[in-house]
């Protein structure tokens, strides 16, 4: 491509609103246009890598039995009121009104309309399993729209639906589409993780999001290092404390601490650490009983997993603390109290600690579980977040945390939307069965934002071959000027071209700056500066993007060089 | 590709709302299916065929340097309102509200939104011309959808527009599309027509209509079979007689004609062909004047026409024609009379002519122009409908009618929406200029229809082979038991792979009847029967679509024979 044939239209600086560096960079690169708030044009160079995205997705869906289809982004409100999502969804759900005052929306996602797809053509059990995707654009409508493509409102998705006469063979897909995922972000040359996930909105059981790791993702994840073991910070297990309580050996102490509340204060007081200072959280229950949450002082709580144990349940309001602790929150503790008390398993490893002594400006050292604290076992649970160091719940080695951005998400959704909408086949008894159901979504759009996020620098784009808008740039140092240059320039031009390689020529005429610029900034991974000094000598500069420098190579080498970089 | 790892869904009969034969086969067929009034899922087989058509359409849209992007199917009501469409377009426009009450549109058209970007990207005449198109789903809210994807709700369309600082320039690309149209349907196999074509409601002028010719088409056209004049019917220049007017003859003469109304009544009555029979048409103009229309008793007025000699007019009522004329509309004629005249080139022509004689249940014969009409040249007009022979404008021969269905649409735009949304560039004097434009669209899904609507037959679909969904089938008989079939068939199958065609491998282990029926249904334009009692002799049977019988060939021959085929 000749960028005179091709419109580049870059920017020295990004619109202030662009807070991350992918949505800055595919401003100023020209990759992207803002339309409205969350509505975003590709623009041509933009398009291309969308594009290279789409192609890998396919690919390897298609490797994997996936079946392409294309369903209307428009669905009928009826489908969505049999699976009682229309009203449920909410308002991220852009609803619509035809001519004739018939409810529609601009689908969110497509489970209601494959599975009505499959009740109508599937018959026999010897037509599952199957697994239909499309690569479609869907539309979300985000409350507050931001970092450009990554949290758009209209999108591109691959979303992919599998039927499925046994659990055994949703499991397989299931895996089958683990794997796929792993390829497919492995050949666009990202760093990600699969981790186990919450199931969400999207409803059903057993589910894996894939993370592209990025420090300004939106989600915190847990990983070890040493093993496949990954989980969003919210659900990792925070396994038990490998070595068992310590005996008391210190004698409970009440110490006045007027003034100190907080447990870093209280630590400072005491010449601590805050692991070594009882948190103590007082809650109400659904069935309004006041109950006592007890965590290590460096913990946080988990309300997710509170709640797996409470059930419902609401913080205590500090006039709820007062009447039945008889004293403010800031000095609440366990000792000596007939509440019931739910501890963290790390919290319940501990011995000699200190604690509020329910006084008003006191607190306990040296108090101990068993002789000033009963707590059974039975109320020792996982109740807080992991933290760096934690051991793995795999058990090789400790956890790490990360960030990253959700490109992906499986799910097994069992029966909840064949059952609503009565999918079923016959099996081989010539029985009516509901069908099992799997889902399997990628963010495509979201990719290349993600992809953008893991490689950049200070001048630009620098994302992998297999996802740059051109593989080589031709900068050609006064073409318009030098018969020399120009000549060189064509002959690369079309050598390149012939070779199957996809080059851009700068015909622009600009200054080496300008172009320069351009091309780092648009991200093309190789560039070759053909220039009339070199030429004299038969050399021209090539350049990778990541390089430091150039190097001078001869001309005749340049196609070769090129060949063996991709 | 197996059968066992795709999905063929096939209909023995489809519902009986669909009128058209391309709806009724992609039903049949398992190309489509339908999810609600005009929303169509494509199912894998009709997918593939789509984005065959697609994969042309981009390919010819690139070597004509076209520049593709991806514009957001959901725009902003205020763009709209910029050029004054908003309110104008009409219930086709699918309207929309967010959840903040912000007003949108699925976008039927995008020339709001690609103004927009040229006018915040083209700073200079430097940037120009500047050709951007997008394949991408639309939405019209049709009153109406039928015939199933041919006038679906959302369909995919390639949009394409042109921008430029001149009109000289905008003429260039415009003849540069009308090729490029010309060579996507020629590389599509399809029979089509280039017409000149009203601008309709997109505006601007100079326009041609791509229609591919079909007996359901929806539009008649007038085209030269000599030349490559063609035309809608409506807007076909039906040219003035080639011979003079013959003088007078007959005396005239008062003839009663009781209950003779009708064209065919007073022909039959007088012995004589429509042809030499007056029709006088009485209208209204805007200014309120009665005026008449003569037309030969065979012609047809073209209101369209009419307007452009009368302004807005309407036809008069009965009251206004017995107050005007003194008697009923069946017996009106211009005999002496003194009210305006309009006649058309070929009712100037008559001569000896019959018509009404103002007066219930009496005709004239032998009347005349001149002697008994007064008539000015200056009042003869193009008013009627272009008939089968009637010469054509381009003097080659004379017309034949057909009927056609649009498929793409090329407007010379010029400035109407550059200037509403003041899309200007800097001219090389540095001074502002609104830019001129021109748009290109193709209806991509429907060109499927369109294409089966001219490639069909009794057992199925029949697309050229660039558009079918396989190129070849193996249809292997008793697979499952005959050891040498299968292994043949895989065989074949995987050398046929291996050079690069498309093919399907029919493993389903059907009845061979069921098995072909499926595969003529679904227009697989080449077939190999593979059995027990041809592999003895080392044959297969080979059988193109369109053939009446099969061939015996040698099953070592087969690749070869596919290959020169295709």
């Amino acid at each position: 491509m000749r960028v005179s044939q091709f419109f580049i239209s870059t920017l020295k600086e990004a619109p202030s609103e662009a807070e991350l560096p992918s949505h800055r960079l595919m401003l100023r690169a020209g990759y992207i246009r803002k339309l409205s708030s969350g509505l975003y044009t590709w623009m041509p160079l933009g398009l291309r890598v969308l594009r290279k995205v789409e192609a890998v997705v396919r690919e390897e869906m298609n490797k994997s039995g996936g079946i392409e289809l294309l369903m209307p982004a428009v669905q009928p409100a009826e489908l969505w009121q049999e699976t009682g999502r229309w009203d449920v969804f909410g308002p991220q759900m852009l609803k619509i009104k035809d001519r004739h005052d018939n409810l529609f929306c601009f689908g969110p996602t497509h489970e209601e309309v494959i599975t009505d797809i499959a009740r109508r053509e599937v018959k026999s059990y010897r037509q599952l399993p199957l697994n239909f995707y499309q690569i479609q654009t869907k539309f979300r409508d985000e409350v507050r729209p931001r970092f450009g493509v990554m949290r758009a409102r209209e999108f591109v998705m691959k979303d992919a639906y599998s039927f499925h006469s046994s659990f055994e063979s949703l499991e397989q897909t299931y895996r089958v589409m683990y794997e796929t995922y792993t390829r497919i972000f492995t050949r666009l040359g990202l760093q990600f993780r699969a981790v186990a996930a919450d199931t969400g909105a999207i409803g059903g059981s057993g589910s894996h999001e894939f993370h592209v790791l990025a420090d300004s993702g939106e989600d915190a994840l847990a990983f070890c290092p040493n093993s496949d073991y990954a989980a969003n910070v919210e659900l990792a297990e925070a396994v038990a404390p490998a070595t068992a309580r310590a005996p008391a050996s210190q004698e409970l102490q009440k110490v006045i601490t007027p003034g100190q509340k907080t447990i870093e204060e209280v630590a400072a007081f005491f010449d601590t650490s805050a692991r070594n200072v009882l948190k103590t959280i007082a809650v109400m229950t659904h069935e309004n009983e006041f109950v006592l949450l007890l965590l290590r002082g460096d913990h946080q709580l988990n309300e997710i997993k509170a709640s797996k144990v409470l059930g419902e349940f609401r913080f205590a309001t500090e006039e709820e603390i007062k009447s039945n602790m008889g004293c403010r929150p800031g000095y609440i503790g366990p000792v000596n109290r007939s509440n019931t008390i739910l501890a963290d398993r790390a919290a319940a490893a501990l011995s000699n600690f200190v604690c509020g002594a329910n006084d008003d400006g006191y607190h306990f050292s040296g108090a101990n579980f068993g002789r000033d604290v009963k707590l059974y076992d039975s109320n020792v649970h996982d109740l807080r977040n992991v933290v760096a160091g934690d051991a793995s719940p795999d058990g090789k080695g400790a956890l790490e945390l990360c960030r990253g951005i959700e490109v992906g998400h499986i799910f097994q959704l069992r029966t909840k939307y064949s059952e609503a909408l009565q999918a079923t086949y016959l099996d081989e008894n010539g029985k009516a069965q509901v069908m099992e159901m799997g889902c399997y979504g990628i963010g495509v759009s979201r990719i290349v934002a993600a992809a953008i996020e893991q490689n950049f620098d200070e001048r630009g784009i620098a994302l992998p071959s297999g996802m740059a808008p051109f593989q080589v740039a031709i900068a050609p140092i006064g073409i318009k000027k030098s018969e020399a240059v120009r000549n060189a320039a064509e002959q690369l031009y079309a050598e390149l071209t012939a070779a199957g390689v996809e080059v851009l020529l700068d015909d622009r005429d600009e200054r080496p700056g300008v172009m320069f610029a351009d091309l780092e900034l648009i991200g093309v991974p190789h560039r070759i500066v053909i220039g009339d000094r070199g030429l004299k000598e038969g050399k021209v500069e090539y350049q990778g993007r990541k390089d430091e420098t150039a190097q001078s190579i001869p001309l005749q080498d340049a196609v070769k060089l090129v060949q063996s970089k991709l």
